[in-house]
This record gives structure tokens, C-alpha cells and sequence, in this order.
């Protein structure tokens, strides 16, 4: 059976103000429902793995929070990271501490800020993953793409692997600008890196080794005083050494070079919910294509009156009433104590305004 | 000397949610200084007059705040409307009340929620209109256009009256179309109506008498209890039977028809600040083109964060950071309990949302 390790860093400035420093995107309900995006990805795992074998890595500020979120997840499972130092340190980290408990595992690795809008087309797609996994491959999911999307990365497929739905993947390829991304759609051979992962701990920990030796040599002795009363002392003396870089830099390129990693195309609604008008793109709009973050469409908040105004994105989450008049297009988010509007096409901007008020002292914004 | 009456009346609903039926646009310091409109007016009547012949004429919800404000001025001369019977019932109170201190005595009326920039001018133009009054005219201050506004009523004056700058007003004109406020503005003698007026009592009284008599019996009957144990029964039971019509209709156009007003013409940078976009154009503006509510322009609020930001009217009146990216022309008001936004250009329809919020029962955010 699975482990599932589901990295809970990152605190989605550009979800700002809603999604704060204290209080990251991943913690948040942004789909309308009572869950928060970390609940949802646990959930969605139900048919794939169990509480015991299910993992969170995330930073110190977030560790309660979390822990009460998931009040099924065993305490012993949720690693704390004294310091951010990247998505590789974490999922290694994780890969491990699995592996000292079950050295030839599966796991599979999940951003906890994700949506997916068919979870049960994403369980398949992860279960033809794992059968790639169990064969030695570093597996990853790739999102078939439906725009030429300039905001993620790109899997580059060879020809398909007989027998399955797997493909080869050649190489990674960074955000594209937009006439490449038109190629790459155009392409065939192309796929959205999602950062979903599956492998054998020990196959990943093989190519940490081989690629990342001072990576692999701290977190091998960081692993070995897991659950012991070292542990503390240990993790702290040897995490802020760890070289901070993602783990598709650091292994998953250059095994990629090496023949080692393949993909299974997915179709099941992904969407990273980057900013809010990628969120306003999947929530569910009123007639006019308005979306209100929590609203159901047929039943819109009483303390939102939208009048003669067409395709907003509205956040209230002040409990103040929002009254908009005659306009369009724009994000508003309303916070307890910080208001954001700007246009939709400068949703990616808004890190801009974090970055701006993090030069002006304004931390407790952020 | 004259004597001021201020109608402090009008909930100023285009500038929702700052102004509220509870605290309207009058007790505001809507200029960026300390001192409320309100206020402003009565300094302004500084040089014309006395506290103790100034008085204010106001709802008796807002009472309270209007004696807290106006500290100088004698409670005797605070009167209460018990309940809105429109500006003829309101003026007219005070005219019989000053009536009944000094029967020729002549009074001037001049709106609580005006910006006038320059108050030396305004002075010496009301002292003009004393002038008027003191020979038996219904006199009104009448402002020169300087666009073709749309949203005010108008004066159509005749020829100048010899040995002063009086003119004859021959029709007070309804809020116009465009084309006719073009036509308007080219005659030359057309003037906005600014709802200043000056005059003797008992000239103003004898013509109350004339054109509405059943107004002027109920106020004669209501001024004579005045200081009286029966004031307030009086007042209570007459009051509400009195017609509810402004003192344009009831009293000013016909009197023009049989030739007894006029007006002085001003320049004086007259505003009836009646909207948020209105408020805009007589506020400082930063290189942008922004106005931010009670921020020196030279020295932004901290609380405010415009970025690729143009010609924005900003009120920030909840002590909430407002982050702003690469929008223009919209007006943001951000309240304790409630947010607005619209277009500048919509600034008049400001008004419909508290409609709606009428019509849906939400009384205490209007």
C-alpha cells in the first residue's frame, strides 16, 4: 500500500490577503466547501492509503493548525521542517523517514494546495503511477494541457512505454513564454508538471544519493535519529545545512537524463489554485460570472450585493457587507484587516503588493 | 445683522457607506481638515455673524451630534424637526422663529453640507445679497458654471439691475439635459441654483403667506408657542401636518414670476460635494491622479497601497490596510461594516445600492 507525503509549505503570496504567512493557502476552504485545501487532498486520498501511512511536511508556524486540521493523521506523521529549505529537503525528508520504516515503500508525493475536480480519475491516474514505481521508474503525473498555459512547467514525453498508459519523460522544461507554450500544446508531447510524485523510497533515495550527496548523507543521519531522543537536537543541527533547491532541479532533471523517470497523462480537473483568478476559473459562477468565495451560485451571501457587475472574483471574509456598482473583471478581497482590488489579467501581480509591504515593515500584513 | 439659518438635513445616500441615515454627510469631515462640513459652514459664517444669531435646523436623530459639534452655538438655537417635511417646513420654522425675536430682522440660509473654497469671496457675495434683501427682494446665491452639469438645477437670470451686481432671476430651471446645459452654459445668463438664500423674514413670510398658506398658518401657530410650555405638544401635532416640498417649489419660483427675486452671481469654488466623484475633483490628487480621503497628498496614508493605480477616490474609514494594483477610475470606500466600489463615472448611482439594500430589509447598513 501507498505512502502518501504531502508537502504543506509555501504561503501563496499570491493569494494575498486571504492566504497570509500564518495562515498559507493549504489551511484555508477555498473551494466553497467546509474543507480546506490540505482536508481535501487527505480526503481525496481515502482510496489510495490509510492515516498511518499518510504524511505532512510542513513548517513550524503551521504545525498546529495542521494537527488540528487532520485530526486523523497519527502526531508521529507530521514532520516539521525547523526552516524552509525548499520542496527536496522536504520530500526526502519524508522519503527518509518511510524508508526507515518500510526500506522498499511506495510513496507518493501531493502539494497540499491543489484542486481536483474528478477525484476519482486522479486516484486512477496515481494507481497506474504506482504501477511504474513498483517497476524502479521516479514517476510523475503530467497534466494533459487545454491552454498554453505560461505560468507552470512543462514534461517533455518520448514515445509511449508498450502496455500502459506510461510515457517517458525526456526532459523538464521551465514556464514557457507563450509562443513556445502554443508549441507545446500544439505538440502532443507535452504535459503540465503537476509536482505530484511516485516512486520507491529506496529508488529515490539511490538518485538523491547519486545527485544530491550532501542532501542524502544529512537526511540519512537526520532519518537515523528519527524517534529517538536525539531527534530534536539532531534536526537541528543538520537541517539549516541542507542545500535549498526544488526537487525537480535537484533529481528529477537529471534522472530524467538518465532514462529514470516517466509520466501517466492525467485528465481529472487539476488546478493549483495559484491565484485568485484561477480560483474564480473553477468555482462556480452566477449568470452574470461573478464568483463569491464561499457563496453557493444558486444562493448568493447576503452581505454581497453585486449590481450591474460581470465576471468579479469576491472574497468576503471580513463579514462586512461588499456592495459593487457597474464594475467588471476585478478581484476583491476582503479581509479583517487588509483590502485587495485588481484586475483579473494582473491576478499574478499581486506578490508585487506583499513585496511592496514587505519593503515598506508592513510584516504584520503579511 | 443677518441672521444664518443652516438646514442640516439629508442622509447624502450617493455617498454611501461613509454617509449613513445615522451619521450623514454633514457631521462628516469629508475636506481632509478636522472640522466636519457642518462645522466648516459655520466658521465660514464667522465674519457675517454670531453664534447667537445662527441656528441650525436638523432631524432629531442627529441632535445630539450637531450640539456636540456646535460647542458655540446656544441650545435655544438648535431647532428639531420632529420628523422630514422636505426644506420649505424646515427654513420657514427658523424664519418665524427669528420672526418672533425681530420681526424684519434678515436671515440667509445656507446648506450644512457645502465645500466653498473660497470663503472670503462667498462672504463678500452674501453681503451683496444682504444688500438685496434689506430692499424687500427674495434674494438667492447664484454660482457661475463652469461645465455643462447636469445634476444641478439652474437660474435663468435677466439683466443686470443698475448700480450693483444684482440681476433679476426670471425662472429657476429643473436639473437639465446635456444639450440644454450646453445652451445653458453659453447664454451667459444662466447660473446654478445652490439652494443659498437671503432675505427679511417678514418679507419671506408675507410671501409663504401668499403662495402657501396652509404652510405658513401652521408655522405662525408653531412659532408663537416657541419658549413656550407648549412647544413641544404644539410642534408635535402641527409639524407633521405641514406639506413636505422644497422652498424652491413652494416659495422661490413664484415669487420669481412676479418678479421679486434675485440673485448675486459668485465665484467662490462652490461644491455640493454630492458624490464621491465630485469629492474627487475638489480634493488634493498625488502624481497619479489619486485622491486618498484625509491623506495629505504630499504624504500618503500609510494604511493605503496604490500601485499602477490612476485617478482613484480612496476613503479609508476602517483602519484596514487598502492595497490597490493597476486599477483606475474607481471609487473604493472602505467602512467599518461595509465596502463600495464603482466606476467614477457611476458615482450618482451610488444611491441605488442603498435601494437595494432598502428593498432587502438590511436597515442597518443604509
Amino acid at each position: 500500500m501507498l505512502y502518501a507525503v504531502i508537502p504543506a509549505g509555501g504561503s501563496g503570496t499570491r493569494l494575498w490577503p486571504l492566504s497570509r504567512a500564518g495562515h498559507p493557502k493549504f489551511l484555508h476552504p477555498l473551494t466553497g466547501t467546509a474543507s480546506s485545501l490540505l482536508q481535501s487532498t487527505v480526503d481525496r486520498l481515502g482510496p489510495l492509503t490509510t492515516p498511518e501511512r499518510t504524511l505532512v511536511v510542513t513548517g513550524a508556524a503551521h504545525v498546529a493548525a495542521v494537527a488540528r486540521q487532520l485530526a486523523g493523521i497519527p502526531e508521529e506523521n507530521i514532520l516539521v521542517e525547523p526552516s524552509p529549505r525548499d520542496s527536496c529537503a522536504a520530500i526526502a525528508l519524508a522519503a527518509a523517514v518511510i524508508a526507515e520504516r518500510e526500506p522498499d515503500a511506495v510513496m507518493g508525493s501531493f502539494a497540499a494546495d491543489h484542486l481536483i475536480g474528478d477525484p476519482a480519475g486522479w486516484v486512477a491516474t496515481v494507481r497506474a503511477a504506482v504501477a511504474g514505481a513498483e517497476q524502479g521508474l521516479l514517476m510523475t503525473v503530467g497534466i494533459r494541457p487545454t491552454r498554453p498555459e505560461t505560468g507552470y512547467g512543462y514534461l517533455q514525453c518520448g514515445d509511449p512505454i508498450p502496455g500502459g498508459p506510461l510515457r517517458r519523460v525526456e526532459e523538464f522544461k521551465e514556464k514557457p513564454a507563450t509562443e513556445v507554450a502554443e508549441g507545446y500544446l500544439r505538440s502532443g508531447r507535452h504535459l503540465w508538471n503537476a509536482s505530484m510524485f511516485v516512486w520507491r523510497v529506496d529508488v529515490f533515495l539511490a538518485e538523491l544519493a547519486r545527485q544530491q550527496p550532501v542532501l542524502h548523507a544529512g537526511l540519512t543521519t537526520i532519518a537515523a535519529a528519527w524517534g529517538t531522543p536525539s531527534q530534536d537536537e539532531v534536526l537541528g543541527t543538520i537541517w539549516p545545512t541542507l542545500p535549498k533547491i526544488s526537487v525537480d532541479y535537484a533529481v528529477m532533471e537529471g534522472a530524467a537524463a538518465v532514462g529514470r523517470v516517466a509520466t501517466v497523462p492525467g485528465d481529472f480537473g487539476w488546478n493549483d489554485v495559484g491565484d485568485f483568478d484561477t480560483l474564480g476559473e473553477v468555482l462556480p459562477a452566477d449568470e452574470a460570472g461573478n464568483v463569491v468565495l464561499g457563496a453557493d451560485a444558486a444562493a448568493p451571501k447576503p452581505g454581497v450585493l453585486l449590481r450591474d457587475s460581470r465576471r468579479l472574483v469576491v472574497v468576503p471574509h471580513s463579514g462586512r457587507i461588499i456592495a459593487a456598482l457597474g464594475i467588471a473583471d476585478l478581484i476583491v478581497v476582503d479581509t479583517p484587516d487588509a483590502l485587495m482590488i485588481c484586475p483579473r489579467d494582473r491576478a499574478q501581480d499581486v506578490k508585487q503588493l506583499v513585496d511592496e509591504l514587505k519593503e515598506r515593515g508592513e510584516e504584520n500584513y503579511i
